[in-house]
């Protein structure tokens, strides 16, 4: 029934009905619904653009128009284009959520019975008042986050104000928005495995829905069951095995160290120019061969990886699709960067970059041989908590209050970083605003008034004044070229600390979820007793569970080191980063300042401008 | 009639009639008004005070307070004190100045004729929409401001906002608001000269009222007339003579340099201890033998400086009173400061410099001295517009043509240096603001996140991160010094700056005034014609009043030259000395820096840093 569950088939049928329900809301929604404005959006002329405030409401007239915007009207009656991330749509959105609870609960009931206690692994760090809210994600009415974004428990600091810091900000590009275009023409093509749109749909949404089936009561250790309780564990080439290094607990690691470079984004297009799209170059150290991939399939691949590690492994999140600005070419080195940041991320990752399905994304021969690897890919069952069953560490097993200890442990240092990580990206981003804004702004017109006092000066019509005024004009103009690097500085400096912590936030996300696999098995094993007692399971049974835990407690320990010892390194690097930029940043100001001081003023004693003196010259 | 009209006595018995009727206006408001909050104001605990929003409207309970503090309420009903320089009291401020003018008409007219023409000196700049607002005296009900304050044509820029730049506030010192105190018992007496209380309160208003009656259509011309038809001239050693050098015509300079430092206040006491003041020392360097003023001795001497010389020179206002804050000490030392400004200031001018009154103020040997040198000046008659008659310069007589041109450059020339100096007033007030409270808020989260992460990475468990963790803790502090540093250095550099464009300001405020008096002579020597065919003036009056207008030109052309000397020298100054203090800041925050990298970071290798690394050496 379980097994069953799980096959594709099923899984496909589970979420068309999801599907149905949410394109309904969906729809329901769109025809009627107000929407909060978050931030202030000034309208560009002739783009048919409706300036809004924050706070203000507004009501949406079209929620169809895409490319990430909305049409609203205001309370005057105007209406125009606004973008959809900066408004909030007023949903009963708890209406919406315990409707979809239901659903899932209905469909779940048909397929795997089990008893709801209420421990759901998301309640782990909810307790956090800052965090949990999935607000930032209400207004994204298309439902295209992926689960483990949709359900971010900490809330999105940096991702949260698009005018703030984010990059350079960029339209949505509508080339990866096609999921639903089944008209491939070459290349690439959508449908490869066979199967029709809509289960190609289904497919991207299955890895989320997995993910969303944790999130529910009555769901939440389905998943550890499924392996805590399984007859065979996998064999030969595919075990993993997890080794006893210094520091504990390790992951088998490669003797090379598999890399690859992102690079040379270009626009493809396809049905005659109709749609397009952009393509990047990715080079693996390994064959030193590029290979082509837009981002929808990154996304496939990142839905591959999160199915088949996620419980074991974070996944992080691929970067976000975007509506902040209009600068196609900024917005695409931006997104480049990001990408190249998570498949560095994945190829440092000794499971996840030895994995075929990664190897194949890599190092791919030909379309014939994508093909072929993707449909083998989209049908690995060794999925989910599964993966566990590949998993063999070379050490005694544990006691089980030693594994709920570490497993305590590791949440409670995650959240903690999770909250130094936040705490650094609020303070970056009103750092960048005011570095990138007000700041330089000021030293301009510090700049600017030292320039227009020296030109009222030179009207002055007194006599030899000139070497004052020059001076002036001088460390006027100084001033505007500081304001210039002020403003230039972020890029330079916090640009790399807040991407850096931003990966990490989105890394750290995803640790309740994994965290929340192992609590719900550690709750398992913890009432074993209680189910051998009901006959609800075996003794036997019970032992091959306390083994298991085990198993999976050498996995979240290796998987911890691994974090640890990438941290280390990372922010290692950041830091370095930043503090050269910033002395290097200190150095040029000074350098700049000494152009003019002492070298362009000259001491004056008072006694010699006095015109007086002049007088005995005279 | 005219010189009737200038004697003391009549002065005060007009005065009495306008104080009595502003006392009146007065109570009126006093009991009823309410006022518009300027600034917030954040109430302190303890202290009865009531906090307030900028733009709030609260009613007046009690202005009778005292020490720069009103009693108000707000809406919610809640009373306390409130700074009164935070409010405005909203009075039909048009309808007080209405009266006051017709009260003033009338009591002229009983004492000159003269043909009203409209044209008056303070039209001078006032097309400048951003000038000319009183708006910002309106809040003083005491009325102590002198009429060159008063009359401040481009309001007050940087006095605006006492939260902002203003040195670090204080408490409005009461030992200086006692001119009403006559039972002296010692020291220096209020009432030396032997008048009553009245009068003496008068006599320091009437050097308000006399540039007061320059201001109002109908008085505007009596300024010049006086002098330029006057009968006689003095004559020997009160001359001033004017010389002719390299830059054009200049007042006669000594050899040596007057000059004189303020310093050592010291707190002193009357009426057995009930009252107290702060007595200041000032040593002149000729004598180099202190004398003690109060403040109000110093206003004393301004009055007398005004009476004397201010058509021809502008007398600088004194520092103002303040109430900013509550820290004696800081306040003490920011008005030392500035009246030692102004006494360098005054020290300079050769005019200044070599009076009569100035030097029995730097040098009186004793109380006697001091009494005797006080009445005489009080009684010297050589004031207003009749400080031309002493003025003797040495070249031909000037073309009106000639006259007029410069007086409108000189004209032009202060406005557009008030435009400049206000400038930078503003964005440096701005950028005060910013430098010690934002930024340096940033600078130290900043390097909170830095040392919170810090800690949170030292819990990790994880071995051999101590490096890092250390290095991170570093970094951080060296954040918090840098938000100290960055707090700081307004202190350092922009104080400087903008003490010197806060003085040059009120120098500036001060030329309207004296060129108005130029205005207004010139444009009476222009209708002497009529004036001569009107029988009004005799054919030889009007060649006097054209060679006294020349004389008069001379006297602004030896002060323009005068003023252009000394702002070369201020502002060469006050750039060198704020760039020199900026290239330390920025050397300092380099090297605070330098401590942290790159001397405490370690390069790291990813790979040595993987927990799979030292399972070979486990």
């Amino acid at each position: 029934m379980i097994d069953l569950m799980l096959s594709s088939l099923k899984k496909t049928a589970f979420l068309s009905k999801i599907r149905t329900f949410l394109n309904g809301l969906k729809l329901l929604n769109s025809s009627t619904s107000e929407a909060k404005v978050l931030y202030d959006f000034i309208a560009e002329a002739g783009n048919n653009e409706l300036t809004v405030k924050e706070g203000e409401t507004v009501t949406i007239t079209n929620q169809n128009i895409g490319g990430g915007w909305i049409e609203a009207q205001n309370s005057r009656g105007e209406v125009g284009l606004v973008p959809e991330d900066y408004i909030e749509i007023i949903v009963e959105y708890l209406d919406l959520f315990t409707v979809f609870c239901l659903s899932l609960s209905f469909v779940a009931q048909q397929a795997i019975s089990c008893a709801s206690n209420g421990n759901d692994p998301w309640s782990v760090w909810n307790a956090d008042p800052s965090g949990g809210s999935s607000n930032n994600w209400a207004s994204n009415p298309e439902g295209t986050q992926t689960g483990k974004s949709a359900a971010d428990p900490w809330g999105s600091v940096s991702q949260g104000h698009p005018q703030a810091y984010q990059g350079p900000g960029a339209e949505d590009d509508e080339w990866d928005d096609e999921w639903d275009d089944m008209k491939s023409t070459g290349g690439y093509a959508e449908s490869e495995s066979g199967d029709g749109g809509a289960l190609q749909r289904g497919g991207t949404h299955a890895s989320s829905m997995k993910i969303s089936l944790n999130k529910f009561p009555g769901f939440s250790k389905s998943g550890p069951e499924i392996y805590l309780l399984c007859k065979q564990l996998a064999k030969g080439k595919d075990k993993l095995t997890i080794y006893t290094g210094e520091v504990g607990p390790v992951w088998s690691y490669p003797e090379a160290q598999l890399d690859c470079i992102v690079a040379d984004p270009k626009k493809g297009s396809k049905m005659y120019g109709l749609k397009s799209y952009i393509e990047y170059q990715i080079t693996p150290n390994t064959t030193n061969r590029p290979v082509n991939h837009r981002y929808k399939h990154f996304d496939w691949l990142y839905e591959r990886l999160l199915d088949k590690f996620g419980s074991a492994i974070p996944i992080p999140s691929l970067p976000d699709k975007q509506v902040t600005g209009r600068f196609e070419e900024e917005f695409i080195k931006m997104r480049m960067e990001r990408l190249q940041g998570w498949m560095t991320r994945m190829c440092r990752h000794p499971v996840v970059s030895s994995s075929d399905v990664f190897q194949l994304f890599l190092t791919y021969k030909d379309e014939k041989d994508w093909k072929m690897g993707k449909r083998k890919a989209e049908k690995d069952e060794t999925v989910g908590v599964m993966i566990f069953s590949t998993i063999e560490p070379e050490a005694h097993d544990l006691e089980l209050a030693e594994v709920d200890q570490k497993c305590e442990q590791f949440s409670r240092f995650t959240k903690a970083m999770d909250d130094g990580v936040k705490e650094i990206l609020t303070v970056g981003n009103e750092h960048w605003k005011r570095c990138t804004g007000p700041l330089p702004k000021e030293y301009q017109r510090i700049g600017k008034a030292f320039q227009n006092l020296s030109s009222v000066f030179t009207s002055s019509g007194y006599q030899g004044e000139s070497t004052l005024t020059d001076a002036m004009t001088a460390a006027g103009k100084t001033y505007e070229e500081i304001a210039q690097m002020v403003a230039e500085q972020p890029k330079k400096d916090l640009h790399f600390l807040m991407e850096t912590n931003n990966e990490y936030k989105g890394l750290l996300g995803c640790f309740p979820d994994t965290i929340g696999v192992h609590k719900a098995a550690i709750d398992k094993v913890k009432e074993a007793d209680k189910l051998v007692a009901a006959s609800k399971i075996t003794p036997q049974d019970k032992v091959t569970m306390a083994k298991r835990v085990s198993t999976m407690s050498y996995a979240l320990q290796a998987e911890m080191n691994h974090f640890h010892s990438n941290r280390i390194y990372d922010y290692n690097r950041v830091m370095q980063q930043y503090l050269e930029e910033q002395v290097k940043f200190y150095e040029t100001v000074q350098a700049l300042l000494l152009t003019v001081y002492p070298s362009k003023f000259k001491p004056v004693l008072f006694i010699a401008l006095l015109p007086g003196r002049q007088l005995h010259s005279a």
